[in-house]
């Protein structure tokens, strides 16, 4: 059996490894459009930060621990057609030759790319997107060889977010616009005015409610116009306004798409046609709580699905188990963490949803280092279910795995009154006796309890 | 409705708070035998490191914010008697009178105190429990007064390795002596062997398999003889070997004991006594695995436990969940934690238990401080069902939270493949694309997957 995979990102690394671990006698071959199989493309902004000096270390894997599974790597290597009737690829190799490689089953992870702006200039030097590799050295390049002072990032998501915190960590002056009523849309606005603060303390300047018209050139400076037609000088821009899948040459083969133009898939990753699964940033994304297919492009989803295909693909039997939109950043110094629906998603999806704020200390204030937490916990006041929660705190104040006690509760349909059951770890220099997570869902209980 | 509460500890308070919220109506009298109410006692051994320097700061409310909910609080009041026909308590205030109060409702806690060591000479001056503020107050002022410069730890446990710590940030020279094959028994050897190398790595002597036979005194030393004959000579001694629980005062009222003498209680916190309730270190714990119930004393467990007592008493309706014995500790730069069965007790109860464990990052080793993380999981080769975790880190690495991922799973009965299904958060400073836990699952879905 011979399994071809498209992309060599963290999806079709992760479908290669598993189908491998399924059945090592299976053939995988992987097409790679780039040299940099296997590369953590979150960590691209602690490259341009400099915290991360040596930008090779973002491989996951090396080429030669990727190899020493079985699997061949084709590097440089760009899937230009897919015949499902034959069951061929037609691919451009390194050496510029077109090249046909057969396969019996195929998985298609072609990723995403940074969506079409609309913004007049978005193609000059000296603007970037930040989606690949080559991206981060473009960058970098600039910064270095045209000595930028000054950046402007179009965007407050959370890529616009770790753009600003590295640009400023490498001393630039660093301007962020944000389309949205606050950063950070995938927060609530209370939330986001807390990162914008952040933001501002580190000497950021931060403008919401803006959106980009045009960006041109004069002399060596760009000129950002926004659309109240101020105009922002700048050195540098950053577009970070989101991405779409890459589902094109899937598309031309006759693969079906799906929401927001990803692939469709089944839960087990299949595409509609034979033979054919996808997985990661090109296809849609089964969310649990909502029970339909969402386009919510993330690392964490892509290996799950990857490692689905493979498996499947390789003759196993599993099934996306869905997303809940679970993310954490960190900004400065703070992490901002969120799983599930807000209460706006949740009322749209007709829950009954109610939201309560706690702010509480991380760890017993008695002793040293404890810091300000933010909870927001979203219920069902019909049920007492729980539909989602947002944690705000400082970062290293475990922000990031109490998102996950409560999504791993949300996975499970558990109530507030559950989370208050959970037996949880306590020491005074990590939690209190009831973990910050409990005492939010106290506050929710109290006034919406069931 | 009188509701009567004897105990102002953990267990006690909580159960006066809950009861005034849930009737503010019902009132609430909770006799303390000394002058701290809701004191933390988790938080000694940081008043005897220093780490906290005001030991009132270790009170989670005040008396003030306690008195403001309407409950009266009878500080330094012992009760001597529970007369369960009259329904009355008789007690010794602060005046020394006797006197009766009368209740409607009564809850027991009690709390635990120090189980008797047999050591030959525990009770010479300079050598301590550590249980209560006096307590603490008491070691303080000796190793003040007499300006110890060498403590001597017996019992490897919890509270053992906590003072090796706090004794050691105040400049001793600390010795401990634990009688198990490793120290923190509560974790498998591997993992105690990991923090035996943290204590001396901060110079604290470690001695295993090593019991403690007596004590003397010669001159202003003392002379800690184990079992082998050695002598250890030492200016202070403190006896961290576990404690019992308080349960006289009940049973010589009737009050039915159970698992280890502790008080015997349904999930809704009575007694087999009308009207008399009791929670937290005096009672016997449901365990939510074990499906029965065990001496397990921990100030998680008796908050909650407190709150339901006060929520039926009141009038309300709920009942115990049950604990997991989850539980985390630092010690020095390490953090330790554990939930559910080791192996060992998972065998003794029928399951077919598998341990395997794992070694990675705490987060993505390409950003700045990734520290290494050892994950022990235990699963039913049956069944596939998670049994036990435990987690070592570094303190700053999330350790405790990671624990609680898996202790919520654990108390939803998740199979090992469910937690790697989990849509949990990542981002490269604080994690990886599969979180420890779920590449900690993997490694034991390989070895025993189901």
């Amino acid at each position: 059996m011979h399994l071809a995979v498209i992309g060599g990102s963290d999806a079709g690394i992760a479908a290669a490894l598993r189908a491998k671990e399924i059945d090592p006698a299976v053939k995988v071959s992987v097409l790679l459009a780039d040299g940099f199989p296997n590369y953590s493309i979150c960590g691209l902004p602690f490259v341009l930060s400099r915290e991360v000096t040596d930008p090779t270390a973002l491989a996951h894997r090396t080429r030669e621990e990727l190899e020493s599974t079985g699997m061949e790597l084709l590097i440089n290597t760009t899937a230009r057609e897919i015949l499902p009737k034959d069951k061929r690829l037609v691919a451009v190799g390194q050496d510029g030759h077109e090249k046909r490689i057969g396969y019996d089953r195929l998985i298609v992870a072609t990723g995403a790319r940074p969506a079409d702006t609309g913004i007049v200039g978005h193609t000059l030097p000296g603007v970037f997107y930040l989606h690949t590799m080559k991206d981060s050295f473009d960058i970098d390049r600039h910064i270095v060889e045209t000595n930028a002072r000054r950046a402007f990032i179009v965007g407050g998501g959370y890529i616009g977010l770790e753009m600003a915190d590295a640009l400023t960590l490498r001393g630039m002056e660093v301007t962020i616009a944000s389309k949205t009523e606050s950063v950070l849309p995938s927060v609530d606005p209370e939330f986001g005015r807390i990162v914008e603060e952040e933001l501002r303390r580190h000497g950021v300047s931060v403008h919401v409610r803006t959106s980009v018209g045009s960006i041109y050139r004069s002399g060596r400076t760009l000129n950002v116009i926004d659309a109240s037609g101020q105009n922002h000088a700048t050195d540098m821009v950053v577009l970070a306004t989101g991405v779409r899948p890459s589902s094109e040459l899937a598309r031309s083969a006759g693969i079906e798409p799906g929401h927001a133009g990803a692939i469709r898939v089944n839960r087990r990753m299949e595409t509609n046609v034979a033979d054919i699964f996808a997985a990661g940033d090109c296809v849609e994304t089964w969310h649990r709580l909502l029970a339909r297919s969402v386009y919510r492009p993330l690392g964490t989803t892509a290996h799950k699905q990857g490692r689905i295909a493979g498996e499947n693909a390789a003759g196993g039997e599993c099934q996306f188990a869905g997303t809940l939109g679970t993310q954490v950043l960190k900004v400065f110094e703070l992490a901002i963490a969120r799983t599930g629906l807000s209460e706006v998603e949740a009322d749209q999806e007709g829950w009954k949803p109610a939201t309560v704020e706690s702010n509480m200390w991380d760890h017993k204030m008695y002793y040293p280092g404890a810091m300000p937490m933010h909870i927001r916990i979203v219920g069902d006041r019909s049920t007492g279910r729980i539909l989602g929660a947002q944690i705000i705190g400082h970062w290293k104040s475990e922000v990031a795995k109490r998102i996950d006690i409560i999504a791993t509760a949300l996975f499970h349909g558990i109530t507030a009154a559950g989370v208050n059951d959970l037996d949880l770890s306590y020491t005074p220099p990590l939690s209190s006796p009831w973990d910050p997570v409990q005492i939010a869902v106290q506050a929710w209980l109290n006034q919406h309890g069931k």
